[in-house]
């Protein structure tokens, strides 16, 4: 049981958030959950009351859980019929957007005299906000992920598939230490890792909440990159995560071979813009919608509004989404979104424009939001990665 | 809409298990489940009637979804006021094993007047049945798995790390058509694409339900490839799935760079000698048991029950499971598995001993289970793949 005032921090956040409920106590199902409160990511369960001592339940490994969280009370998971005895609470607290009905009906049946009551927002928003430890970390994968998307102008070749392209990247990203696919909370959420997009393949609409998809390579993974080969001078999306001590960080650039055409250079410009101006923005008590709005004005100014943040007619509305264990953490930047920004919380601003029959063109990079406006994670730049 | 007596029949056989049941529809609601059904992996629900046509409700993309699915009516997803209206039943199915239980307490909420009940064990069973179509795409998928494999030997070296040889099969699996990360259906499952794993890292505890786990990365995705150099002799499991066509197809080899020692060779026999006996009993009808118990008999004449399946302490029980368009799909080939072997199903045998000091051995192949005993999928030898 190594200690760790860092995740001590965190269990106590999340106590006080529970009494500030109500609520006795948070069981804690899922693992990214709870391995931000723990440090371990085995198979185990998290019971956190809102006063005392929290307790981890393993049932594999208990040897690894023991070595790596940061719990004093690491015990085997216990026969069932002891669970109610040894779990007791009234009122209990479980991320009901994360766990599968049957599971939170299996733990109804076993804690028979708790009511099981939703813990998502409060969890999600503690996520968010990240401590200068999560910060370094997230520093560390941004360097690693820089270091691989600046390689790209030398292996991108016209008439190379963008699946080439993608499995170069995401060889030295591995290779730089990237742990596997970014975690993803929402259902139905997958992204391998990132997408290599070319030219107009970049209006394929999709099934991902995003500005740009891809064909992918069959109906059944239907995003990133696809069997296209990339043509002279057209723009290709080179937009990755990468995961490093579990943290995502999420990038784009846009690349090409040879000169692109002057409605490129400017969509890029306009799209440099809008982040910059989104970036001063990030700072603690901006409503989340305000960098919305300011990036569609900037994109009616430009004359791209109908082809922000997607093709016409098939325009993602959001500007940037949090990032951390997951990649689609709080805040989302977006029309509607009801919170105020916090310092501490990781955006990851993407404007982008699709120019119908040309391709996406767009940057994007994580920022941590400050008293003084975003501090973006990184030192690529954010031009053309021009081969 | 493209027609697809294929997906017609999927759809008829789920009608007539909702029929069975006395349910009135099913509520599709997880992607893969979607997929199966009717060929698209769009952001959907799917309402099939037990009688009557299905309706597929798109979120996203209508028009890639209308491209795509083997369904008459694509609609766009209706208002939510609208629902109730539009799918009128009592008793509908829903698979609570794989949808969060706050999507599955919306659902209820507009469908105030319906009973969800679980559907899961109905569609994991048709699932695991596999029709010709079906295997043919795994077949496919079994080449070029095995493709990949056979090349091990091209780049293994000594001093090479783990991770460096699991970004050179990923990358070579990616060339081949990988379309992604293998879904697990499993809460809290996860896999990025396969272990490498070195000499005694293979005995490293952790949360995988498998044989073999690797010490991974990090605490944060601690499984498979670490930064741990591959010494002369010891033998390295590669335990790779391959993603074509949405199904997977998972495999093992045991590799090792010069010469191993007399108790792996043994052991790699053993392994192969059990591999073989389980795949003779892939026939309709045979308990479910029957391999594991015929698996266990064998390790134990080899004088390695102790070390079948695990580190001492530490064993997986069971030697087979489900594999198709989700990694953890049904049958088990485990102690206490009730079923019977079903015509048409795709078991990975995976009998691996894990031997204390020295390391990981064993093989595995995904087999269709037929009237003839099980028919491997891809003709990569079992040996030794030694560089």
């Amino acid at each position: 049981m190594p200690t760790s005032p860092e995740h001590a921090g965190r269990q106590a956040r999340l106590a006080a958030a529970l009494a500030a409920r109500g609520l006795d106590a948070a069981l804690v199902l899922h693992a990214v959950d709870v391995l931000w409160l723990t440090g371990t990511r085995q198979n185990a369960a998290l019971w956190l009351p809102a006063r005392g001592a929290p307790a981890l339940l393993v049932r594999k490994s208990l040897a690894r859980a023991r070595a790596e969280a940061a719990v004093e009370d690491v015990r085997p998971f216990p026969p069932s019929r002891e669970l109610a005895a040894a779990l007791p609470a009234a009122r209990v607290g479980v991320t009901l957007d994360a766990v599968p009905a049957a599971t939170v009906a299996w733990w109804g049946k076993q804690l028979p005299g708790a009511a099981l009551e939703d813990l998502s927002a409060e969890v999600r928003a503690l996520r968010s906000v990240k401590s200068p430890a999560e910060l370094e970390v997230m520093r560390e994968g941004a360097r690693r992920l820089g270091g691989v998307l600046r390689e790209v102008p030398t292996f991108l070749r016209v008439g190379a598939t963008e699946l080439e392209v993608a499995a170069e990247v995401e060889r030295r990203l591995r290779l730089a230490g990237h742990e596997g696919s970014p975690r993803l909370r929402a259902f139905n959420a997958e992204l391998f890792g990132g997408l290599v997009v070319a030219g107009d393949a970049a209006a394929a609409p999709g099934f991902f909440d995003g500005p740009v998809v891809g064909q992918g390579l069959h109906a059944a993974y239907p995003l990133g990159a696809s069997r296209r080969p990339i043509r002279a001078g057209e723009p290709v999306i080179v937009d990755y995560t990468v995961v490093c001590g579990g943290y995502v960080v999420d990038m784009t650039r846009t690349a090409a071979c040879g000169p692109v055409a002057p409605e490129v250079r400017r969509a890029l410009d306009a799209s440099r813009r809008i982040q910059d101006a989104v970036a001063a923005l990030l700072r603690p008590g901006t409503p989340c919608t305000a960098p919305w709005e300011r990036a569609l004005e900037l994109a009616a100014e430009a004359g791209l509004a109908d082809v922000f943040m997607g093709p016409p007619g098939d325009q993602a509305r959001f500007v940037g989404h949090g990032v951390g264990l997951e990649l689609d953490e709080w805040p989302v930047l977006a029309p509607g979104a009801k919170a105020a920004l916090e310092a501490g919380q990781t955006v990851a601003v993407e404007p982008k424009f699709v120019l119908p029959g040309v391709g996406a063109v767009g940057v994007e990079n994580t920022f941590v939001v400050t008293e003084r406006g975003g501090e973006r994670l990184g030192d690529l730049d954010d031009g053309l990665l021009q081969a």
